[in-house]
């Protein structure tokens, strides 16, 4: 299966560090060699960096690595394909604009005979069952408002929609406006919450230390999600089958 | 104001030649440095890069120059702002999804007093007169039709809606869903065919020569479409104010 990497912040940070030991899962450390992709907000726009090849050796995952670019959302993707071939159309994240916002999404998992009707609002371009939730999520829920509801409202409808599409497998996702991240785990997903004080971490898939004391304020939080522990030496809070947790602001906050 | 570029092939091209040139235009050879963005695509899938920063000395455009995507449509946008202060949001081109495929856009000029009413189906991210028209335009299509047209519908009413927009000032645009690029012109366009026998090109904003017969077949046909001509030493077309063209696999078709 894919592996999902999420970043959600209180001020501008850049995923380095994290992506450091990810993007190495995508061909190196793990079998994940179908293509990978990338989003980050800047306020309400979005850089979307997609490829069909594996991370690992891929010139856009060396842009990534060495340009820091700062953003309070970000989603990040590993493929290994299951539904669709691999092509680009396939690749995560997938974008769409709803009440005026970018929406990002990437999922982990295997939906089973999910076939949603044809959108009014939202289509799928390529061939898999996770392009597929997404817009059949951004349809409900443009379908339901016509302007952005408010986020009780939005969360639980979320929440609903999530629980109907997960009835047909699994459904690990990450899905995101610029302004929270929301996760929902079927199998496999956790997250950290970095803030003051800041401490060394060390990869899992690297030997590479980062000390945050030294490239943060006192004021910044981090929420890190994954689909597995990423550094070894701090403690990880595993969700729950069928969680589904609204980040806003570097902490959990639904 | 903004330069722009665009390419429509009969088979997968790279575009580093052109690029070469233009990107030097965003900052260096003229002053155009207020962002930049170009997309590529391969088939149904797009790539799109964007960045708030002057293009010449852009790591992205670095990546760009350095990475040879091959797409047989590609579009790219060097800004100077004249509506929509500089930020990423603001950056073309503009990504949208219409009947199951990716569209992309990107405009060079100023409309002046241009505020189509909201949209049902597609809304502004940023606040770009460029973007206003792009959301416009993809949102009469979709009003008027369920799917995908024909062609000649297509373009008849596109031509229509270009022509009502265009009356709010300077409109030069480009336009693709990965099938076809359209080209409109209100001041500045030209373009050039190149196909067998091809020919050596040498480019205006720098001292580079490329000899086309060495790395194309027989076969292959290419139109670029830029804002001025790209080399010194060839003929390039100049599209007249309020033409409508439709590219597709390297020739225009309308």
């Amino acid at each position: 299966m894919c592996q999902l990497l999420g970043m959600n912040c209180n001020t501008p940070t850049d995923i380095v560090f994290s992506f450091e030991g990810f993007h190495r899962r995508g061909g190196l450390t793990d079998h994940h060699a179908d293509g990978w992709g990338i989003a980050f907000f800047e306020d309400r726009g979005c850089r979307l960096f997609i490829d069909d090849r594996p991370s690992v050796d891929s010139p856009l995952a060396k842009l990534v690595r060495d340009y820091p670019l700062k953003s309070m959302n970000v989603i990040a993707h590993i493929r290994k394909a299951t539904q669709g071939e691999v092509r680009l159309a396939n690749a995560h994240p997938f974008m769409r604009e709803l009440w005026g916002r970018y929406w990002i999404f990437a999922h982990n998992g295997d939906l089973k005979d999910y076939r949603p009707a044809t959108g009014q609002y939202y289509r799928p371009v390529g061939d898999t069952d996770s392009e597929r939730a997404f817009c059949a999520i951004l349809e409900a829920l443009r379908q339901r408002w016509d302007e952005m509801p408010d986020e009780d409202a939005l969360f639980e409808t979320l929440a609903r929609l999530t629980a109907e599409i997960a009835s047909h497998g699994v459904f690990n996702f990450m899905l995101s406006n610029g302004a929270f991240l929301a996760a929902h785990c079927s199998t496999n997903l956790y997250y950290i919450l970095r803030q003051s004080p800041f401490n060394k971490a060390h990869l899992v898939d690297d030997d590479l230390t980062v000390d945050f004391a030294q490239i943060t304020t006192p004021h910044d939080r981090v929420a890190v999600i994954a689909t597995l522990p990423l550094t070894d030496n701090e403690i990880w809070t595993q969700l729950s089958p069928g969680q589904l947790i609204l980040f806003k602001d570097g902490i959990p906050v639904r």
